[in-house]
């Protein structure tokens, strides 16, 4: 009745900008991304007969409160699924930099539903993991797999065919993220929030789902023939179309800071010097920079140079839900 | 045969971007700018029978090339519509900081259109004058007035209805204007090209026109009422839809630095401390802030605290079009 799980975080190439359904956490549209290799989430979830409810440990601490009604939450869903009554002590352990604005709702949600779905034995494709993750978070549906993934929205209104594939495993293709730190403090507008207030509220959201297929169709296509170039130049556009969306919002908001921009023309000055570099920027003023491993010396240099850096984690092509044996 | 005019520079409030005829400067939205007290364009026409070429002297320097013809080019159709043959010495006088990243083209058109009918002796009428400003340079349409003016972008495609009127004059209602330089490189993507390249490819561009019509008469109803926190929302809202519309063109550009964004958090800032102050951009890195007279001093104080920020302009609604005895 225990197990222990593992998960990576993941960025997306194309973003996942909008719900249509906030319950069930379904997309508006598709959605890209990289596993990463150094940042993850750690889950032993174990079935107990002795407890009168969840508890749920994170990096050695006692949780209450709203964190532990998410986690119980998620379970009530795997005891639904697997058909199962009893309560569980959660412990996680987050390798993720949250303080510097990483999530980790990605690799914790999608190590949590592979520890807790093994701890009961409870035999589930990856398909299926994919979906009960991603009830958990939205972007965790992509976590399941290593290296580069697609999360398909779906069209099924019980998010059935909602559920991230791999498009090519994380040795098949190396590519090097430099996440750059420009600033710790909290983002002012939640993601969540965001997404609402964008879809509810910006006219540039339809220009953003009906040229987003073009989007994924040449992320896809450049993933699966290892173009580097033409990956590079469809995720830049597609961040710069995501943030877009949120200046037409009312009331309009930025997720950027000057900083932001700063490293965004770093990026495009490389490139003007034959350096191949692309950002791609969250809800947040950090700005992601993807190189190929020939380059990436090059580029963290460059990027250290500016003042308003803070620090820069590099990354590589990471693995999918792992067990561990405990 | 000789007159003198001058014209004021002018901001918009609601954007001109972007338009449906390049030969005739034919807009494809309505725009509302203010004319500024502090920025203009002197220009004497003298019409003389023993040139055999027209002569353009700018700041006392003679002119060649592309700049002459751009000014024979707008005096061929003077001459076209005030039936006259002979050639012209045209003398201007900016008094417009354009090395600072400010257009002179709008006073410099809307004198120009002003002094060589006159120096023709041809009546015409205030719209005939912003039509034929506006042949010069888009933005020159609304130069003609004093204070707040609105650019009608018409339907004829001979351009007979495209010009501006004016909503309220420079005296009745006094605002102020900061123009903040935070760099005087040359834009790398002029505002021409611009907007070609959104409305040809940008996915916003349809959601840009759309929304539109709610910001005009938002604007246009705040200049009637004098309410300035509607006109502020709706002028910032409007900008940061403009600018968003360059992100989704491709490939994309930015007109901005990360001293645009420090700029308009600070504006953002004062706005959570009770300070009434909005922000819009054109296209170019600088940042113009709008605030109430009772304000400038402390939003021109909290400004000048930036380090990007190289200096502060300060401006207030000025007249439109006149004639100066030579």
């Amino acid at each position: 009745m225990k197990a222990t799980a593992r998960a990576h975080t993941n960025i997306a190439l194309i973003k996942y900008w909008g719900k249509r359904d906030e319950q069930l956490f379904l997309p508006m549209n598709n959605s890209i991304s990289i596993t990463l290799d150094r940042f993850y989430t750690t889950t032993s979830v174990s079935f107990r007969e002795d407890l009168s409810a969840d508890v749920f440990v994170l990096d050695g601490k006692e949780m209450g409160g709203h964190e532990r009604e998410k986690i119980s939450g998620f379970l009530n869903l795997v005891r639904r699924t697997a058909n199962h009554q009893g309560y569980a002590v959660v412990d996680s352990l987050n390798e993720v930099p949250t303080a510097a604005g990483f999530a980790s709702s990605a690799s914790g949600f999608a190590a949590l539903a592979a520890a807790s779905t093994r701890a009961l034995n409870f035999t589930i494709s990856n398909e299926g993991l994919s979906i009960l993750a991603r009830q958990g978070s939205g972007s965790a549906s992509r976590s399941i797999y290593g290296g580069y993934a697609e999360w398909h929205k779906g069209t099924c209104q019980d998010g059935s065919d909602s559920f991230a594939t791999q498009i090519l495993p994380e040795n098949a293709w190396d590519l090097s993220v430099l996440s750059v730190m420009v600033e710790a403090r909290q983002k002012k507008v939640l993601s969540r929030e965001g997404m609402r207030r964008t879809v509810e509220t910006s006219p540039f959201y339809a220009g953003w789902l009906d040229s987003l297929e073009i989007d994924l169709s040449a992320a896809r296509d450049a993933i699966h023939k290892q173009d580097f170039e033409q990956l590079g130049t469809v995720l830049e556009r597609n961040a710069l179309k995501m943030h877009a969306t949120t200046f037409g919002a009312n009331p309009p908001f930025l997720y950027w800071t000057g900083a932001t921009i700063d490293v965004m023309q770093v990026v495009q000055e490389l490139r003007e010097n034959g350096v191949l570099a692309y950002f791609t920027i969250d809800a947040g003023p950090n700005v992601k920079v993807i190189c190929q491993p020939a380059d990436e010396q090059v580029v963290k240099d460059r990027l250290l140079e500016l003042e308003c850096v803070q620090d820069i984690f590099l990354c590589h092509p990471g693995p999918g839900i792992h067990y561990l044996t405990t």
